[in-house]
């Protein structure tokens, strides 16, 4: 059974037949739709000599022993966001499947080193507003405390949705069992973004995923009557924030490959008649690279300071969420490059923006990397999500090729 | 009896005693406290030879019959927002009282010219969202259609509301006739501003009411992911609306004398991790000048249109409101002028920002004019409202003079 990435594409749209409605994918983790996607899996898997099995964490492994237990992981996420796409996470999975096949096959049952398959437990958070909680419970850098909290919208909490998939909350992190004999990891994914697109290429190797840095920022400033107060005599809250809505696009310029976001704006009062006197922003910073990151919020920190003085009002920052940078392995990078370049003549390293399972597997101290495909309209989590069918061919022709060097470098003992 | 400004202090004192909670005043329009207030202002005009009676829209008014029907009016408002300040309003009314107490001893039950002091129902629109809704019916400018279809917080009609107090909407414009020998209008009123605090001064002659340019811009771009748009890619509705944030200060600052305010910003999706796709902003934008207004209009217009194409976002704007500016009479402003440097030596002359019955008085083409006194802190609608009694007290002085010198002007035939 050689290589088919048609068939690939074909069960994709299978599985979008089964798990999606009008609106878009609706496998949203620990939900009937997303459990009979898995059984959908299993049935797949079942056609191989694997051996099959959820973890801790309700990750699903599929193991192909090999004559090594040195392993090769390939990885993906069966779970959407609700009304997300048919390729986000499954395609991963699905181009996971045709590579185990494609192994058994060549290897009759058993390669020189191992390699398995897992579908990672809810990666989206759609659910509980936690991304990536399989893997990170794997990993072990899950914040249990934080996460035991977690409720859904219904006011469900994260045990208990657990339990009732039969999961035990308290032993997720037993998962990291999984990982001893983890070689190399390898993901792709669709890009997301628009970079390969506009550079009309397939393909491209991932050189990590961004570090971010989440803060809530606060102006304070007084309300003031909008038309009884002269401007030199106005303590202006939005008008400090609306500084640092355009400053952030300097400092992304300055860090070359970085990129700032203030995706939310409140004001307070927030009426026609009034000078703002409190306005919070959203800011999301995002660098592959540790030192750059932490520049980009002190200039970030550092502007929003000035903007406060000069404008007489006040400025608090308040941390949401931070996650260092996950610079995958060089050597793995350098196969991933030459994998595009052996199907499609020309290869790309971009940085991943978006987080993936991949970032905690890299975490874990596991050599990683990701492949990307070309997303149009650079735009996931949507129903409008799609990639061209001959670029999805092509990524799982470039993934296999991948994988291949991958099993060759573990079996040659990495690094 | 002379005229006695403590007399005032002490009277408006009595009446916060009377009106207002530990949250301030509560003589909101139309409801029971104000209609109290109203008794208790009868009852002071009680002890006065003068003409009470409320016409068809509601407004209070007390005539003292002099040689000349020319009639010299003096206007206030005894309504106040909830949770208002002591001053705003009922010191123009109770400065009023006082003034007609003067001019009643001074000529013995018979000036020279007809002297009226009347109450305007409802300035504020606290509770109907309209405000100047009696001086409006009065000079004719009221929208009935409009106004018909007003509601409060409860469901209630206005027209509902004021047939509660005696008031049959559909003739409120009846009252128009109360106009018919009015050759002066005289309003005094606190700054609810910063402008005489800041200069040390107590009082001020002010040159108009602005006119009001009031819209809703909305941007409109594309929701993209944080992490994976690269900043050249982006359409980001809060970066163009931003910009416009900032340019209103320059454009403010070209037109010398005006003013221009943001007073809220909302973004969908208003996520910290999506570029902001629609981003909507109000513009209140006053000046004391037509063409001034407008061109400061046309320059934000101008402005929102660059940035939107710069950042690859489309705007589009909306007009909530409009009044023209209200220029008061230049004869009246310089007999103000005097009667505040008569009493304190020195004036300044400012615009008003915000709007006042007087604009309405004005704009029914009765010679107009208003007198400020200093605020502290420079706010109103709000229980720390507050001026320095010595202040009042000089307005009350001040405000006097004015009605002298226009009684004399009006009897001269005025222009």
């Amino acid at each position: 059974m050689p290589l088919d990435p048609q068939r690939t594409v074909a069960e994709l749209k299978d599985l979008r037949r089964l798990t999606a409605d009008e609106n878009g994918a609706q496998r949203v983790a620990f939900t009937p739709v997303w459990v009979q996607a898995r059984q959908w899996l299993r049935a797949k898997l079942a056609t191989l000599p694997v051996e099959v099995h959820t973890d801790a964490a309700g990750n699903l492994w599929a193991t192909l022993r090999g004559a090594s237990p040195k392993a090769l992981l390939i990885g993906g996420h069966m779970d959407s966001v609700p009304n997300g796409g048919w390729l986000d996470g499954c395609l991963n999975v699905m181009a996971g499947v045709e590579i185990l096949r494609r192994i058994n096959e060549q290897f009759a049952g058993q390669p020189p080193v191992t390699v398995r398959l897992v579908d990672w437990a809810d990666e989206e958070g759609a659910r509980f507003g936690k991304s990536l909680f399989g893997s990170s419970a794997c990993s072990g850098s899950l914040n249990m405390e934080e996460a035991r909290g977690l409720r859904d919208k219904q006011g469900i909490a994260l045990p208990e949705a657990l339990r009732a998939v039969g999961i035990d909350f308290e032993k997720v992190k037993d998962s990291g069992v999984e990982l001893k004999q983890a070689a190399a990891y390898l993901e792709l994914h669709i890009e997301q973004g628009p970079v390969l697109l506009d550079l009309g290429l397939p393909l491209g190797a991932v050189l990590g995923t961004f570090g971010v840095e989440r803060h809530a920022i606060t102006f304070r400033g007084q309300a003031a009557h909008s038309g009884s107060t002269p401007m030199n005599r106005r303590k202006d809250a939005f008008l400090a924030a609306a500084r640092l809505g355009q400053e952030i696009y300097r400092i992304a310029e300055w860090s070359k490959t970085g990129v700032c976001t203030i995706g939310s704006c409140t004001t307070k009062p927030g009426i026609v008649t009034s000078v703002v006197e409190e306005c919070r922003v959203t800011l999301d910073q995002r660098h592959l690279d540790a030192t750059a990151l932490a520049g980009m919020l002190k200039d970030a920190q550092e502007a929003s300071q000035r903007f406060a003085q000069d404008g007489n009002v006040s400025v608090g920052w308040e941390r949401l969420w931070r996650i260092e940078p996950r610079p995958f392995a060089p050597a793995l990078i350098e196969l991933c490059d030459a994998a595009i370049k052996e199907t499609v003549g020309r290869s790309h390293r971009l940085p991943s923006g978006p987080l993936h399972d991949a970032a905690e597997a890299c975490g874990a101290g596991i050599p990683t990397v990701m492949m990307f495909v070309q997303s149009l309209h650079g735009i996931s989590h949507n129903k409008i999500e799609d990639t061209r069918e001959e670029h999805l061919e092509q990524s799982v022709v470039a993934f296999d090729r991948l994988a291949s060097k991958a099993m060759e470098w573990v079996a040659q003992g990495g690094h």
